[in-house]
This record gives structure tokens, C-alpha cells and sequence, in this order.
């Protein structure tokens, strides 16, 4: 197995270790941990649920969140499918916030059989969802944690995922029925988490967010570029169920359910590498990194 | 008057409106609040706090945090004058992370009158300091605000500034001593907050930061750069007290003990744009914009 760098949360192995105490436990590098995982901690991400999208500069791959917004994950698998998204462009990039992407609305293509317009998906019942809990508080929400592989945030009746760096979501209008899944943003800077709840977040980076956060920053409102030599234009999207198997990348992504991943938790929570004076103690829903790799 | 963006929260004035309620309060975008604001409420920042690097592809501006790091604020001050910096180099970019910058040791610079290493000023005694206070709770502090123009946190006892996007710390080895501020970095994800009181803040990037935040991630571990043709070469580093007047920028920022930045505060804790259907309530020490303004 080679293990990837954690795009979506920016850690890398190399700079990762320890996990909780007590302080005669061994102190185990965040690769250590990862490595002696059992199999069965891992799952296979459903290439059905994978979203290629190839810029010039490279491939970004990235999960749909079929579990929390199952519409729009049907509604842009559609597009895929549609090819909607080639010869489409970078749109935008706004510092510390977001890189956004969709079609000139003077280049207009079908959508196929996707919907104009979604149900908002904002958030789910929390009943029937099991979430791995984080014990530190939150800014945001009553209670943080992960579940389905994802960053989430509960108020106890509603579940929603959280606006993590790494975290894509589904623009709109201003009425909560006016997005589709055509235009899509991922988050680059301090999580923006009076988003959540706000607006549908549809799934995350797991490769490739190192070619989307360096986007020149847009000069105009909100990030917007101004001219249409400042944009990145879009070869093609693709669900990878639909490439050839030559073309796919095996991924499997660490199950957030899994005593692996708790462990990881505890080894950001509490600092036991050498470097670190102070351990800390206390770990925010979007400093855990989603360990994800590729199986050869 | 004309307002700059707020380069170290990202935040545009265009995308911002709303204040506290009640319901029936006038509705202010950012950009009003801060017209409406008497000159009172803003302070002229020392062009001796001010780092000016010029890098091939633009200027950034640091102010350095002379209320809370004064040791490493005097080395820097001292590194400055000596150019310590001239052709030294971006060398580390990390994805979610840190972008750093140093002299190789291969192309040594004398220090002039600067320290070797200092004394850590990770924290300092909170008694003392006026610290306008954020009321939601914190993941990783009892008590968060901001004072003398910077994002802090407190445990009662001690005060320190926080890891938030646009804040510049300075590199160190494995003692808390081994700091010089020859080594700086700023943060351009997430906030990774594990490092406070690890290492000390030293400042915040005023200006320029969508230069750093797009500089190409490093593939090396940590996000460095594995050969030096990857590597940025800044130009110089300058104190704005040493620049002739034509070519300071007279900077003006908000005090964040100030009536308006409260409304500035809750502007952000209150989303009553009509864009936003849920108004969200609270706010992070993170996602509080830190305004500044050129004055012509």
C-alpha cells in the first residue's frame, strides 16, 4: 500500500505523530497508526462516487457525499454523465475562502438528465446517523464529529456536513431551491462554518486540492475573475465508474466509525511528539485529517 | 479614504452586510459600517512594525506585534535593517497549512544586531490586557477576542495570539529557545491552533497575502521545496521607518477595542444579508475580518 497526503486537511504523515495518553503509552507516528491498521478499517470509495475532473495542471478527485445530500449526488452524477462540465472554467478564487468552478452562461450545454433546480439538502435528521464524536466544544454547533467519511455537525434534532478546507459544496441563488449541483466550490481557507446549513455541501476533495487551493485569486467582487484569460478551463469531468479501469485510481478512505480513526483523533488531539511543549488537548472538527490512500 | 481588501480574513467588503438585531435594525453591509466609523476608531499603524518584502510578484506588508512579542519584534526590526533577508527564499509550502520563508544555510547573511535565539514569548500574563471579548465558545480556549489589533486567547492566567489565517509566526527547532524570527512563516489554512503557545506569533500579513497563500505546494515532506528552481527569491525585506515617504503605504487599521469593530463583530455573528437563511449566531476568533484601510 502507498499511502497519499491527506489533501483535504493538509497533514502530512511525515510531520504526524503521537496519540492519547497515558504518557508511558508508545508515541505512534500518524503513518504508524495508518500502517497498522487492520483491512477491515478501510472501504473501498465507490467509483460511482467519484468525481475526475482533469485541469490542465493535473486531476482532482472528489467523493460525493451520497449518505447526507443523496439528491445532489444523483443530480451532478447526472452531469457527469451529461459531460456537462468540459470546456467549463475556474470561475472564481477568493482568498481564505473559496475556488469555484461551472459554464458561462453564454456557453450554455445541456444537463441531460439532471434537474435545473434540488430540494435544498441543508441537512438531515440527526436520528439513525452515527456520529463519531469529538469532546471539545464548538463554535458552531452543539456537537461535532464525522460520519459516512465526512465532517459533521449536529444540533441534536438536525445533521449537517461542516465547511471544512478540502469540502465541496453546490452554489445557489438566493431562495434555498435555486442550486443544482452545476456549480460547484471548494473550500481553501479557515472553515467558513457560518455557511453550514446555509448551503448544500455535497462532498470533499480526496486528491488534487494542492492544484485547486493556488488558483491566482480573482481581482473582482467576491473573488470572481474579471476577464476570461484569468480562467482555468476544465478538459473534463467524469465519474469514475465510467472510465476505463486502466484509468481509475483505487481509493479507499479510513472508515470514521473505526478504531483506527479514533486513534488518529486522539494522536491530533493530544501532541506527544517531541517538538510539541505543550500537548494541547483539544482538537477542532476540521484539524483531523480523513486519511485516504491508494490501493495499487 | 479607500478601503483594501481584509487581506488576513478574506473577507470583501461586496460580500458582507448585516449587523446585530434586533430584527428590525437597519441592515449595514460591511463596507457601511466601516464608512460610517469616526476617524477615532481607527489608529495609524507604525511604519517601524511594518515588514515591506517585495517578491517578483508583488509587495506583501507585515505588522509586527510589538504588545506581544516585543523580543521578536526587536530581532526582526534589527534583521530588517541588517537585510538579513535580501535573496533569501520562499522555501516550504504546505497545503492547508504554512508557507515559510528563510535564509539557506548554504548562503549564510550576517544578523547584524540581532540574537541568535530569544527568550519563547509564547504567551504573556492576561492581567492587564483589554481583550475584546467573543462570547460563543472555542475549541481550544476558555476565552478568545482580540486585542491591540490581533486575534487572541486566553486561559485566564495567560494570553497569547491565535494560528488564524494571515498570522506570521517564527520558526523554531525542538526548545523553545531555539527562535529567532530569522525563520518566518504564515498560516494560509485552516487554523492549525495546536501550535499556539508552541511557537510564538509574531505578526500578521496587513497586505498581500493572496501572494503567499498561491505559492505552489512543496512535494517534500512538510511541503518543502526539493529543488531550489522551485524556491521564490524575495527581493528585499524593509522597515517601513526606512523607506523613504514615497514609498510607504499609510495604513490605517481598525482598533479592536473600538465601538465599530464590535459591529463589525456582530455584522459577522448576525448574518441578515437576505442571501442567508439561517442567520447563524455565532462566531469564530478566525472568521472576524481585521479591517484595514489605505489613507491616501
Amino acid at each position: 500500500m502507498r499511502f497519499v497526503a491527506v489533501v483535504a486537511f493538509g497533514f502530512l504523515a511525515a510531520c504526524a505523530s503521537a496519540e492519547a495518553p497515558p504518557a508511558n503509552a508508545p508515541v505512534r507516528s500518524l503513518g504508524e497508526i495508518l500502517e497498522q491498521s487492520p483491512a477491515s478499517d478501510w472501504r473501498t470509495v465507490d467509483q460511482a462516487n467519484l468525481l475526475y475532473m482533469q485541469l490542465p495542471q493535473g486531476r482532482v478527485i472528489i467523493e460525493l457525499a451520497a449518505d447526507y445530500t443523496p439528491l445532489h449526488t444523483d443530480n451532478i452524477q447526472a452531469l457527469a454523465r451529461a459531460h456537462y462540465w468540459d470546456g467549463a472554467a475556474i470561475v472564481r478564487s477568493q482568498e481564505n475562502y473559496v475556488v469555484q468552478w461551472g459554464r458561462d452562461e453564454a456557453d450554455p450545454r445541456p444537463m441531460g438528465e439532471a434537474q435545473a433546480t434540488l430540494a435544498p439538502e441543508f441537512d438531515r435528521p440527526r436520528a439513525g446517523v452515527d456520529i463519531t464524536r469529538l469532546v471539545d466544544p464548538d463554535t458552531y454547533a452543539r456537537e461535532v464529529g464525522f460520519a459516512h467519511g465526512f465532517p459533521v455537525a449536529s444540533n441534536g434534532r438536525e445533521t449537517w456536513m461542516t465547511h471544512c478546507p478540502g469540502m465541496v459544496g453546490a452554489g445557489r441563488g438566493d431562495t434555498a431551491e435555486s442550486g443544482s449541483g452545476a456549480e460547484l466550490y471548494v473550500v481553501i481557507g479557515h472553515a467558513p462554518r457560518h455557511l453550514d446549513r446555509n448551503i448544500a455541501t455535497v462532498g470533499r476533495v480526496l486528491q488534487g486540492m494542492e492544484l485547486l487551493s493556488i488558483m491566482p485569486r480573482g481581482t473582482g467582487p467576491l473573488g470572481f475573475y474579471e476577464t476570461p484569460e484569468e480562467r482555468t478551463t476544465i478538459t473534463s469531468v467524469r465519474l469514475g465508474s465510467e472510465l476505463p479501469a486502466s484509468e481509475r485510481v483505487n481509493l479507499e478512505a479510513l472508515r470514521t466509525e473505526s478504531a483506527t480513526f479514533r486513534d488518529v483523533i486522539e494522536s491530533r488531539r493530544f501532541r506527544r511528539e517531541s517538538w510539541f511543549l505543550d500537548p494541547v488537548g483539544h482538537v477542532n472538527v476540521c484539524n483531523v485529517p480523513l486519511p485516504v490512500r491508494v490501493r495499487p
